[in-house]
């Protein structure tokens, strides 16, 4: 295994089996919208979903599907599929690195964009590492950074936060702190909501921040009805007075001023 | 120009000019280190890139090796190319959008991966936007995200702080600030050195936070040299004592424990 040589965009090992991958966890992002995956994936992903045999997906459907999108010809009842979601134990973490034992890559896919950003993928790269097997994270969309890439916002200097607190008290005391940050430090703020709560994220924002403060919201990035709306928290108030609404597809939040 | 087709990865008019691509300002990410274009771009950008015309780009000559990396064919003659850094005031910005008002396609490249994250590029997406124009995010490298992933760190709640202040009391406490952060809000602390000084970033780290704090270096993402260690800052501190160094090569440093 000390030589390899590249093929086609996967590290393919020189010698007896030469369609087998270089054995490591690969980390796969997956589509985020409908569209072509050459849309949104380099040529050198869509090699190694061809050759890699083992995977650890957070929804079992979702990834079956995504492989026959990346390549039709891919025969899905050959491979393995094991669920690590946020219901998976730690000690269930071993068993999904097997195959890595016995020389075989082992790819991470998650239910849209990057793996072990923002889903239980983390923990295993993390046991994966500690056992001292390669990780490869592998270039995708991740609706954050084409989110802060569009915004217009601040790059230099930016958090995100996953979603904001539920509870009110809690959930002001964020924003209050958010404020600071993007005060202080020039931070962006970056946050994500469920599509059916878009709106009303957006009328509470409008009530609790400054009206100069900016709101960006991408919308469907990568999609059919890719949107990004960047301005003052005052017209977006004023937008919501007016009747019009976000439409309940995933969309990222982004607030600076 | 109300309707559109898809084709070869390009959103391209129909009609008269069916070479031509929507006009709009395409963020377009650019290669971070060696290897072939196609290993991280999706085939959607090398499309754009056969097409559109105009470049604002952070370095001329990067950006044209670039463009022949991408494709050899593409005639880098027959291309405008208009430099913003830091050195580019804000009443030149107007002028880079040109084009669009003339109907051509503009896009942004930066000197490496994605722009307008951690480069002047977010300055001419905010005149855009303000002006109406239509802004598209592609898909591309960005350090931030694939340390992320590597990491095993939490991708829920993460910060990217550009690089360290120099001075040293700004400095340690800026480090005591993302130590509260990590502690206090589980948030991952991501950052920036220029390669010369890695190792003196390392020892500084372990000198300034608890040991069992965990360190990540990520380096040569997507190069032939990519490396990715993670390991307590006692452990960093012993290698350093045995004489391990860093290379001297672009890397990201992330910090949780």
């Amino acid at each position: 295994m000390a030589k390899y040589t590249i093929e086609d965009g996967g590290t393919l090992c020189e010698g007896a089996a030469p369609q087998s991958v270089e054995p490591a966890l690969y980390l796969m992002p997956s589509t985020m919208a409908d569209g072509r995956p050459s849309d949104v994936l380099p040529q050198r992903n869509i090699d190694l979903c061809r050759h890699i045999r083992h995977y650890v997906v957070e929804n079992v459907r979702t990834a079956r599907r995504f492989l026959k999108r990346v390549d039709p010809a891919i025969d899905i009842n050959a491979l393995t599929f094991v669920t690590l979601n946020e219901h998976t134990r730690p000690d269930e973490l071993p068993a999904m690195l097997a195959p890595l034992e016995a020389g075989e890559a082992v790819a991470v896919v998650s239910e849209a964009g990057c793996p072990a950003i923002a889903d239980p993928g983390a923990d295993l790269v993390a046991a994966a590492s500690r056992r001292g097997f390669k990780v490869v994270p592998l270039v995708g969309p991740s609706s954050i950074i084409l989110s802060l890439m569009a915004s217009g916002f601040n790059g230099q200097s930016f958090a995100f936060v996953g979603y904001l607190p539920v509870e009110s008290d809690q959930r002001n005391s964020r924003l209050r702190e958010m404020l600071r940050r993007i005060e202080r430090e020039r931070q962006t703020q970056i946050f994500i909501e469920t599509p059916y709560r878009n709106n009303r994220l957006v009328a509470e924002l409008a009530a609790a921040l400054p009206g100069h403060m900016l709101l960006c919201v991408a919308s469907d990035l990568t999609g059919p009805t890719e949107k990004v709306v960047t301005q003052p928290l005052s017209e977006w108030a004023k937008a919501l007075k007016r009747g019009e609404q976000l439409a309940k597809v995933p969309s990222i939040f982004l607030l600076f001023s």
